[in-house]
């Protein structure tokens, strides 16, 4: 249903935990970075109505969804600070083909499979925090996480035939299990 | 209370009912830009938990707005598209100190005026339109741009003592005037 093509190895989880107050960093500038790419796309895209709303909307559940996070931070007492993103959704996006309409579509899937691996790992959190408030964060945000999933497909349904969408789907599935790979091992969300 | 130091002039209001079209559009990417422009200092003052929460929010309600002024232009069988922005807002921001903490407090006070411009004109909308519906749309937004209007000289208090402030948004408000009476005339919210 998430279209991933690699199940998380669990030693993710493993150094998820060790390295938690920085995952947990990492998850509120996620939320942030994900509302600004959504934006960005109202800028890109603004004559295409179809796309407007939808990705207004989920830009401000992303928002929502930061700043519930900030308020877990100030809970656990962890400074909120700058950080050295994973180069996960860069190297994601390098695939993204140069033309239009192309170029809309694969954007919207790359967003489509960050959405998708983050709901994947948000389960896999919400299965192995010891912190009870933190399972219930992770329980509530991945059922978000899987309808922003969705709502990326369907946007790229609103721009190309359906077949085309599953097709590049699947394509850019093997490149993100690649890219996810090859990631360095650090304390972030997707790496 | 909202820091002006000159009204609008009644050009103005007989200018907009003529483009209102191209203003209404206008509009609709001004709460955009909002939306992102209070997004970006999340990226840039991430240590500054004072404003995360607030400009999040904002943030959000920008975009709420958004969305409301494309459902009035759908209702009105106009069709929003890219718009040679006016040139207010990069001649505003011209004032803005390079150094920290002066830039950041530039830079919310002078988002502060620019959303009291939007209060003040909003109201005049309210008043002159023909459009019933229009008209309440614009005399409900304007209680929330006099609101964002605070938020951000509250935020700017948040950095600097509340003197310097006063002394400063005083300054960038004939700035601001200045910026405005030199506006090439064109069909939008703030020229």
């Amino acid at each position: 249903m998430l279209n991933l093509v690699t199940p998380t190895d669990s030693s993710w989880v493993s150094r998820a935990l060790v390295g938690l107050d920085e995952v947990l960093i990492d998850h509120a500038h996620c939320e942030k970075k994900a509302a600004s790419t959504a934006l960005s796309l109202l800028f890109r895209y603004p004559e295409r109505r179809a796309l407007l709303e939808p990705l207004s909307k989920l830009a401000r559940e992303e928002l929502q969804h930061f700043e519930l996070v900030l308020r877990h931070l100030d809970r656990l007492g962890i400074r909120f600070h700058r950080q050295l993103p994973s180069p996960y959704a860069g190297e994601l996006m390098r695939a993204i083909r140069p033309n239009e309409p192309e170029r809309a579509v694969d954007k919207l899937l790359c967003l489509s499979l960050i959405e998708a691996r983050s709901c994947e790992r948000m389960k896999l959190l919400s299965e192995a925090l010891e912190d009870r408030t933190l399972r219930a964060l992770y329980a509530g945000l991945l059922t978000s996480e899987a309808r922003h999933h969705q709502t990326y497909v369907d946007l790229a349904r609103a721009i190309v035939p359906d077949a085309d969408v599953r097709g590049r789907l699947r394509e850019l599935a093997k490149h993100e299990a690649a890219v996810l790979a090859a990631s360095p091992e650090m304390p972030r969300m997707h790496a």
